[in-house]
């Protein structure tokens, strides 16, 4: 005999279609503008080396020992500093480190969905939140999107007539795919609806330091009077993901279950790379990073930009983002990027269609383009031969 | 208003108990029988400083980037080597790199379990299974246990009359928590039951090679034909908990599935992490490194078995085991060691009570007792201890 029969939950999941695009596009001859990935030439590599140098010249068990589910004291001592920084004042108690903020994800699913409750969703978001919600049986409504995010009367309308909505997905600021921000006088008006309800909102915050604008978007925990906001910061963007940390805030109620959900995912997270990375916020060092890789990624965004203007024909439209990783691409409504993708990968450039972004897969016309990761004159290189591909199929 | 209602996986379900216990006991005065840690003393402390300077000095942005969620391929390229040591010939391709083997547990119910299908595990077990399984709505059956392990025959039985077992769930050797090894010949006759079914074989492997005895146990796995058995190994307890990685073994239909719920829980483990441990399996540390830690094992072992013989009362029994980390001891049938543990912790002695290993949560009177943590003039004190607790509440 054999293998028994998969958990429902596996029906129709296939792999990640951005990890599939990162094997892809691990060909050294491709120019990838399909993945998140933060550029390699942004990882503080000096400061890093001479944390590991100290922490390995005084390497103590306790450091290679099992920690503790809630994470490594030292590290959530300073995530409390840093989010005092962002107007949000809390306690250690109040901070869970997870296995980059992906698991926040998995595990904030796992506390509060049974198959069948609904999550209200940015359209388009971020894939891998949908797919990791459809693993626990959620369903998904699309809140619908103006220029300043999320409609506050519009998301008010579903809480009201929908049942079983237990959260609200939202990345405010940059957003993975769409590069788009959420308004401050917005986020007030989405937190006035927030509190009306038995729901959790989940400001998913991970690009929230890349920005490249003097307009300010204070976190919408800031605004969380009710402990209904659970805000999922990472490391991964600003200092490196090599660590695989990211951290959870949130009140009691939703934390509880979260660190229940960690003991049975994976224990704890590894104490040593939290060591890590609470030394580098301790020295201080990521105020005056951010405004280094911020310099470089803003730079990289401004010659997108300017290719995209120089290159693309009539027709094609895109987002400008004031911070984050993308942009967000659309073609005439006929056209797919689906279809387009292998002949993209043809010319050796790639991108992320952006179906795989909407809860129901649509629309087709539309693609995700990341500027961090690629060198600058591959951003030109790959644009050109994007539009190249473009104007061949309109 | 405020936070919704939990998913209907969290009814009931409470912080690890071990988890709970890890806190109360570090608290430096108490004497604790009651984690699962490998002793602070047992890392290689400077073959790990070695490879971390090494790793340090030739630091990579490919080393502190995402990475593929199947693992980072050195390390891969280890475990194939080291599971041919074992006479267990796979391929890269069969190789899962996880966080902890714990996250292993949680892959594996994520892939096959809906809500009512069933696991057949030992009785006792490791409790983090059980509540691993529990959050994806597992139920139980308890296979009946001799002293050579779970009877082939009742198996066979069990698997033939019941429905939807998809899982069945071992640790044939040096078990948590009873500390009971499979014999060689009941591994065959349970093999030869599981090919008649369709169902996975997990074999938990962590203490395997934690082995204080000439004998020679051959893992499941070497004894696989056909693909359906999953093993998982891990890294904690031979060389350090602290980068949080295991490993799970397993043919193509399980494995596939397992990569795709990795990628919704953590998107793949540090790569910085995997290459210190590719780094001391590359160098051939392990096998002296073992020699080593399993000399002072067996001698704490030894110490404590001497220890229970001089100092428990008439009526108490506990398990020799061969290997691993753990003593299972009974207390006569009337007595409840979880009523004894506030008493226990009085003296400041702590261990884990039994009903916890038991998916039923029966009996009452056994309790787990570790002794790779403590220092050997600990572990006499504490089982002086504990033989006092004892005696007062006979």
């Amino acid at each position: 005999m054999g293998i028994p029969s998969y958990a429902d939950r596996m029906a129709g999941v296939s792999g990640s279609a951005v990890r599939e695009i990162l094997k892809l596009t691990q060909q050294p001859d491709i120019i990838s503008f399909g993945g998140g990935l933060p550029s390699a030439d942004s990882f503080p590599m000096e400061d890093l080396k001479s944390i590991l140098k100290e922490l390995t010249d005084n390497l103590t068990p306790g450091l290679l020992q099992y920690g503790e589910t809630e994470g490594y004291r030292p590290l959530r001592e300073e995530v409390v500093k840093l989010m005092a920084t962002k107007g949000v004042n809390v306690a250690v108690d109040d901070v869970l480190i997870t296995s980059g903020s992906q698991q926040g994800l998995d595990l904030v699913a796992k506390s509060f969905i049974n198959p069948g409750d609904k999550i209200i969703v940015e359209s388009p978001t971020y894939l891998a939140a949908l797919q990791t919600f459809r693993m626990y049986g959620a369903e998904f409504i699309e809140a619908p999107v103006d220029a300043d995010g999320v409609m506050a009367e519009e998301l008010d309308k579903i809480l009201a007539s929908e049942e079983n909505v237990k959260l609200i997905y939202m990345i405010p600021s940059f957003q993975n795919p769409s590069g788009r921000t959420v308004s401050t006088e917005r986020r007030q008006a989405i937190m006035e609806v927030v509190r009306k309800y038995d729901v959790v909102l989940i400001e998913d915050a991970p690009y929230e330091d890349l920005k490249y604008t003097d307009a300010v978007y204070p976190c919408m925990k800031s605004m969380d009077t009710t402990g209904q906001v659970l805000y999922f910061g990472s490391f991964s963007k600003v200092i490196t993901p090599g660590f695989r940390l990211g951290y959870s805030i949130a009140s009691e109620p939703i934390l509880s279950r979260m660190i229940i959900g960690k003991q049975t995912c994976d224990l704890n997270c590894s104490v040593f790379s939290q060591a890590v990375l609470a030394e580098f916020l301790k020295r201080g060092l990521l105020p005056d990073h951010l405004k280094k890789i911020n310099a470089e990624y803003k730079a990289k965004r401004d010659l997108m930009l300017k290719t995209l203007e120089e290159t693309m024909p009539e027709g094609i439209t895109w987002t400008h983002p004031e911070g984050g990783l993308f942009l967000w691409l659309e073609l005439p409504a006929h056209m797919s990027t689906n279809d387009l993708f292998l002949k993209a990968v043809e010319k050796k450039v790639a991108y992320v269609a952006g179906d795989s972004f909407y809860a129901a897969g649509e629309p087709h016309n539309a693609m995700r383009i990341n500027f961090s990761n690629a060198t600058p004159d591959k951003i030109v290189l790959g644009v050109e031969k994007l539009a190249e591909v473009i104007k061949e199929n309109m």
